[in-house]
């Protein structure tokens, strides 16, 4: 085990777990050398060396590991590339970086010779892509579903658990510590959506841009969504979802309407849970924390003490022979709330299920492809709409 | 990644269950040459090379992997080691032997520089060993605790769910084929201390002996027992558990009255879970399948597929400078169920908080050490006595 001398970059709620944590086990072999934030003048309450130049880190030959903990996502992708070309190891926590850049980050990772890595950045605490890349490394891998955002979970579950009122449940869960300071990264999905494609390049090989994937939150839900997923037995919770049919693939993140015998309808507040579906092993679930500074700060931890033993992704799914090919041509049962004809005809269903008008509002109960949702993914974010998954079982 | 070519030792359920898989995946790339069994009469139903000579896969040069999954402990551990010598990595399935031979066998290891991967041995498709040695492997683990046993899992879930009685739930499992064929194994709790014992070790880097652990199961519970359990609102579940407090290490396999506000309470039939605990992430919970050929045949596969990727366990906690000192002194909470004065007095309570007498059996709540639950482990085997944790909560 190599002995570390920590270059951070960023001292928020994430950064200062670490800082806990590390301090707790007291760790003779690592050590935070050097903390690197934008704004000098605020006062951090701990001993510890800072600065707001990253040359102080970059040029510090003493420094063999940087860990990047900032909000800010281009700044991000900056400073891993630097370090990267600076052969200088480097864990990072920031998932809208790495969806749009891990293709290249991979690739430099390779021409450099020197690892990335990012366990923490999906699920928190919860070592998903560590195992998908070790465990469930095999053919026999289905799916991969889960909830992946314990901000806007920390929200549904006030709302349905203790009939809370969406902005006070939004306040709290920022007075926690639990939402990223952009709640709209949360609650309408971006966040979960940036841990699913980096979860999917670890579980199948494959990479899809964000642009390119239907992404749906919670933010337009409203008290006549909660009735009638209340009155079905039901839970909403926005899941992340991958899964492989044969050659095709499919992705997206929706609000779900859960019934009570699958294990994520048990997961509330900020938790998150994920699970892993296979051929022969069946489900595997997976559950923890997904957001705070401690649990974060705690799977970073575990990000730094693999790169004192010279761990690495292997990225082991991308070399398959043949890769499964992205699709939106896949068939859901949606619930599916409008106001207007014109709203209401922006979803083509192949089949309707279930209809309701009123005054207020109407829904529909019925089937569409994942690709007609996506083409009015801006239209369907209208306060007057509100869409999710309402699976058959 | 390495071409494996597989001499298989035992086509019982598990061995079955990975021929199955392989043949399902197709893979190229790992091929099962021969299959060595005791009886080479019986029709196996499969095309495949069978011998009832070690020495045609010890003797063969193609055979790079030797996958080990046969049911006697004794012949488990000669083939291992022989195969440690030669230097042909493997893959063993087998508890009882890891359990008592762990220390030799990791010595061997690096004696030979030649990995023993045995993932499979421990909660059948639950990555558990693989998380404890690359990612709980900082000093923040507090305890590991859980459903190690799919077999008694099952039948506790009969007797408690469906009203079965003990014997036809154990009939069950055994046509099901989640049971040992001994199974006292799974009932007596030995399967789960087996696995108890190699858990340990990679989570802490302690090595206790089988004999050295209290060890109890359910073969004496009965009608009263469950009636208790129902009254406080719980259920038994066979428990594992390693835990560590400050510089002291408690273990013990103990049936538990569990709440229902516990991760493990909706933990059923064959399925196993086990709960991690660590300063500032708190609980994390795992839950599959914990037996059957195809699930475990599955992860047998993920040893496999570790192998050709030179992946082998480093026992890192074992370098830690202290290690935490096994001790019985530690208190429990137990219901405890018996008949006659003399078994009364087997155990010292420190604080009695209830007790019951009829003329058919008494029992009394109250706090034990494990001292002294293990002086008497055998004499509380007595079909008039049961013991169980009932933890405050």
């Amino acid at each position: 085990m190599k002995n570390l001398t920590i270059g951070l970059f960023g001292f928020g709620n994430v950064g200062r777990g670490l800082y806990d944590v590390l301090e707790r086990i007291n760790s003779q072999s690592v050590t935070i050398k050097t903390i690197c934030v934008r704004n000098l003048a605020k006062n951090r309450g701990v001993e510890a060396h800072f600065t707001d130049n990253p040359d102080d880190i970059f040029e510090d030959k003493d420094i063999n590991l940087i860990v990047e903990l900032i909000d800010d996502a281009d700044a991000a992708y900056d400073i891993v590339k630097r370090a990267l070309k600076k052969r200088i190891p480097v864990v990072s926590g920031n998932k809208k970086m790495l969806a749009y850049h891990i293709i290249e980050l991979i690739d430099l990772q390779e021409q450099y010779n020197t690892p990335l890595l990012y366990d923490a950045s999906a699920c928190g605490s919860i070592p998903v892509i560590r195992n998908l890349e070790e465990y469930y490394d095999n053919d026999l891998l289905c799916s991969v579903k889960g909830i992946l955002n314990g901000s806007s979970n920390f929200i549904l579950s006030k709302i349905f658990n203790e009939h809370m009122s969406y902005g006070d449940a939004l306040r709290l869960a920022q007075e926690l510590g639990f939402a990223e300071s952009n709640p709209t990264l949360d609650i309408d999905g971006w966040d979960s959506l940036f841990k699913l494609i980096i979860v999917t390049m670890h579980a199948f090989g494959v990479y899809v841009t964000p642009e390119e994937i239907f992404t749906y939150g919670i933010s337009t839900m409203n008290d006549a969504d909660i009735r009638f997923t209340k009155e079905k037995d039901r839970r909403i919770k926005l899941v992340a979802h991958v899964e492989k049919f044969d050659d095709r693939l499919i992705m997206c993140v929706i609000p779900q309407l859960i019934s009570r015998n699958k294990y994520i309808y048990g997961v509330e507040d900020e938790f998150n849970g994920v699970v892993i579906k296979g051929l022969f092993y069946g489900k595997q679930f997976m559950f923890g924390r997904g957001a705070g500074g401690h649990p974060t700060g705690s799977a970073v931890l575990s990000d730094i003490t693999a790169c004192a033993y010279n761990y690495r992704y292997e990225y082991k799914k991308r070399n398959n022979s043949v890769l499964p090919a992205y699709t939106k041509e896949h068939t859901f049962r949606v619930y599916f709330r409008y106001k207007t004809a014109e709203q209401r005809n922006l979803l083509n269903f192949s089949k309707v299920r279930e209809q309701y008008s009123s005054d207020d509002y109407n829904y529909i109960v019925g089937d569409v492809t994942i690709a007609n949702l996506k083409a009015h993914q801006e239209e369907l974010r209208h306060p007057d709409c509100f869409v999710a998954a309402y699976p058959f079982d």
